[in-house]
């Protein structure tokens, strides 16, 4: 047996969400509402589906091999025009991968090891798992009941900052002001933005921008990620992209990082994703968004006339429910008492504690399962 | 504009196929016969792609969504009986990945900095990239005509070995009794060894095992690593495994690398590869493996009546060409005079130099087309 890297031994055991899989294996109970992960739980919609079967089908007739290891241009010449015309970008400036997850925890392997990092707290909790176990300095930017949730510049100067809006898990978006002071920030400070945009399919607020392009001088600083998982349901596919503007000079680097350690990605899901853009595909995935921002819409309305405090769900599907004390226990109590599986706020971060993650990623059976037992839900029972 | 590593900063810009991409669309020739990058050219397996449109089909009817990050248990049980039935693993030992590439990576990435890295040279250009980008020290293990390409332990202790058999690029497989001298070497110096076995499924001679785990006391020092890419087609799709035996400790390790930095791997992949384990798809994969490997019986009778020496072809369809000097250039000629792209030994290694790699993952057409530019080289002229 061989040694691992301290940062590895060390790690604390509870991975969040296995955490949870534990307490709920644990509990023992069958008939269980999940608002816990941020899973899909519509299928595919029909074209992309075909589109996916149709490629499938190409391969069962002529050999489709190994694809470039940064997408194909199809589908990276589709997004610049569909997703980001207004921003003038090149196709040596985007590139495909297996989603958010393992782009946006890789990409930091590009830059120094004494780098500052800044993490926004709550998070998405592989921001800061990643470069815990890369052993990086990590300084947390609290986003509280205090300040709208909206995380503020520090003083001090940070190499690299994880931002993501809307916001996993609170619910809450940053306005196209929020995130110029953050474009301003990092400018002066010469760092450079992780932009996680995996949400901005469900924007609806008009001051929120659905890319951090928006803000003047954000290609000199900003890298934005975003994803196929929430905007087309591929969470069960794999499929994200990321921006790397020409101004940041980073591309080639990520282009090599890319080919060292990957091989590309499924032609077949790219194929899928391609159809996702195309008017129809959008039409049919604007159909899924709409109905998880309804979901989110009931279940914050049925919590405030309970009198409960309930931030978020306007421009993502989570609602962040102010239960006040110990977010563990509250898990608990609403899994064993009322058979609903969430997600404690503390498990984001420090600055979670306090809230519970409710996903309203949910088909209309679950919801209508879900808004009854939460009906049942007492003041002072959290 | 943001300073990246140093490793990045400074690292070679030639990737090895980028480089040959670059020469090939330069020589500005249209008519040209691939026996360069190993890939497949035969299309996908019709059961197995069966499998995966029901697998998409099953999508578009209900969500599947996140899958375990380890890959779905109904693979990793079907992988255990059929693949390492006679080694009694259990499902905490294996784990699904989306190919060797990334896989074989990343591993290192649990352990410390300053562990001493020996790699076959030549070999795979990743093995050595990625080390070289995270600035590990390594040891260059020559694989040389002299020792009949199988590589010596050194003296020196080594704390990781990169081993691969059936070798890519020198098409020579090791023995038994080659794989338990790096096994008995592991374990005298507490070394382990990242064994590349991608081209398990070509392997015919019978004193070459299909797994390093054959070996006496393997289990104690190895890591397996194989791949759905070359056995089942699937290089545009992206699936393999890793075995971590319980010995190793470190099966706990990797699963929370894969927790943090991916998010699970395409769903309907995971059923095709399953289907690729069952008999009817073993028996038309195992086709496919045939057609590839009596491609490379006729590529080196070929070359050897013309009066050439070639190594490989055997266990593995590559063929390592003997061109003396240097194989660049003589890369160069085979593309401008005879419309061929191969692969320059010196790509792969120092120790690849004065060798052609060719690949025979050829259909029946293009491998006819190969034979017959092949016929015209003479001796002399490389």
């Amino acid at each position: 047996m061989k040694a691992v890297k301290e940062s590895y031994k060390h790690f604390s055991k509870s991975y969040l969400f296995t955490e949870i899989e534990a307490r709920v294996v644990k509990s023992g109970s069958l008939d269980l509402v999940s608002l816990g992960v941020g899973d899909v739980s519509l299928p595919l919609a029909p074209s992309v589906k075909n589109a996916i079967i149709e490629a499938v089908e190409e391969m069962g007739t002529r050999p489709i091999g190994y694809g470039p290891t940064d997408g194909y241009p199809f589908l990276k010449k589709a997004l610049l025009e569909t997703e980001y015309a207004p921003y003038n970008f090149t196709l040596e400036e985007i590139s495909i991968n297996d989603g958010i997850s393992s782009a946006i925890t890789t990409m930091t392997s590009l830059f120094p090891k004494d780098y500052k990092i800044g993490i926004i707290d709550p998070a998405y909790p592989a921001y800061q798992n990643a470069a815990r176990l890369e052993e990086r300095e990590i300084t947390l930017l609290p986003c509280l009941e205090e300040n709208g949730f909206i995380p503020q510049p520090p003083k001090e100067k940070l190499d690299i900052v994880y931002l993501c809006s809307p916001h996993n898990p609170t619910g809450t978006a940053m306005t196209k002001d929020d995130l110029q002071m953050w474009v301003d920030y990092a400018r002066a400070h010469k760092a450079i933005l992780f932009f996680d945009a995996a949400y901005h399919a469900f924007i609806q607020s008009p001051s929120v921008p659905t890319s951090i392009y928006a803000c003047t001088g954000a290609k000199e600083v900003a890298i934005e990620f975003r994803s196929f998982s929430k905007s087309a349901g591929f969470t069960g596919l794999r499929l994200g992209y990321v921006v790397t503007p020409k101004e940041l000079a980073i591309s080639s680097f990520w282009r090599l990082r890319q080919d060292v350690y990957s091989n590309g990605f499924a032609y077949p899901v790219q194929k899928g994703a391609l159809q996702a853009l195309s008017p129809l595909g959008k039409e049919e995935t604007r159909a899924q968004v709409e109905s998880y921002l309804q979901g989110a819409k009931v279940l914050k309305e049925t919590l405030e006339a309970k009198g409960f405090l309930v931030y978020g769900g306007e421009d993502i599907p989570f609602l962040w429910w102010k239960v006040g004390g110990d977010s563990w226990q509250a898990f608990d109590t609403l899994l064993h008492k009322y058979g609903l599986i969430t997600v404690p706020g503390k498990g984001f971060g420090p600055s979670g504690e306090g809230f519970i993650r409710l996903s309203a990623f949910l088909s209309p059976a679950k919801l209508e399962k879900a808004l009854s037992r939460l009906e049942t839900v007492t003041q002072g029972v959290l």
